[in-house]
């Protein structure tokens, strides 16, 4: 059995792979349907994972709309960068976990440690294998990774990601600065897919792959 | 009346929105099925359109491989890098042009004067609209583009796009720098899309949207 969870990246982006503009700026890709889709997925997660990115530009909430149990909030903070006030540590709405490197400054650190669990995992960035098997070993089975471009890439590099699930926005965003599902520094030989399933929701398109 | 073609892009882009990889070498994207949909699509095209940076990268032949009457070759290539043994002028499978701008160096232009007929359009850079107004006179109603990532933003950015063809191929590219559907500066409000049609081909994805 796998030391680890099992791991499924959820995502929206423009029909040229973008999740927000040049700018970082946050805008809407989801559709409604795929809002209620989102929400479903978080509710059924045991964990929802970010990269230090996505809070720093989204200041996501990550919370269950629709009500019930909130799963376990997870940042990826190698340097433990989180602001005292980021949503994720401030709503007090279920854990939160921030996973940070051995690199990454005491006072923030200890800062943070009032407001969330402290993992410390890897010396210069957050070792992800590690910090995977540190959220088994509290009962996480089922992770949610949430993004960022840089987090996906982290994620999928290592091997650890078993499903990803794509809505197509009607959009083109555009951009050669503009982040992307995966970007971080990108594969020589493409990692391979099987697609699960396609369909048309609302205007755009869901589309869910299996990593091989 | 337009003064210009009808003008679809078509293209192949990994799940996550790469057209090839980083270091730009050319990865196969499409399926069998999809290479024949594009054959078709050539086949039924007056004009086939690249950027320079395809060229460049690819070196395509851009010609129908079921036989029959080869649509028109045209190059955007601004400065006239266009080398002379390229495939688009070598290849003596159709007649090809080569659009210029006004800065392109005269040697350059009057050597591929003796491949191609030359359209020069533009003081710095290829103008598009100019451009496609040009084929558009040389009686082009129908005109394929078939990238890259910064012809297709600049078509788009001028409002010259009605169509975009995009085969999702079942593979993970990743990359912030890896060419992307489409690049360019971006835009800060997206560009939106129609939904015409979404289908499973063979292990990918073949989505069509309007722009609106």
């Amino acid at each position: 059995m796998k030391s680890r969870p099992f791991v499924f990246i959820n995502a929206a982006m423009s029909a040229d792979g973008k999740i927000s503009t040049y700018e970082r700026k946050q805008i809407r890709i989801s559709s409604d349907a795929d809002m209620k889709r989102v929400d479903e997925l978080r509710a059924g997660a045991d964990a929802i994972m970010v990269g230090i990115g996505t809070v720093l530009a989204d200041n996501p909430g990550l919370t269950v709309r629709s009500g019930g149990k909130n799963p376990t909030r997870v940042v990826v903070d190698s340097m433990a960068r989180t602001p005292m006030d980021a949503e994720v540590i401030s709503r007090k709405d279920g854990p939160t976990i921030i996973a940070v490197s051995r690199s990454a400054p005491y006072e923030r650190v200890e800062a943070l440690r009032e407001k969330a669990e402290i993992i410390i995992v890897g010396d210069k960035h957050v070792s992800l294998p590690e910090l995977l098997g540190e959220l088994k070993s509290r009962g996480i089975n089922r992770l949610m990774v949430e993004g960022g471009a840089t987090l996906n890439w982290g994620l999928i590099c290592e091997g650890l990601v078993d499903e990803v699930y794509v809505y197509i926005g009607n959009m083109i965003i555009g951009g050669k600065d503009a982040p992307t599902l995966v970007d971080g520094a990108g594969f020589k030989e493409p990692i391979k897919l099987e697609l699960l399933g396609v369909e048309n929701m609302d205007e755009g398109i869901l589309m869910k792959w299996r990593v091989r």
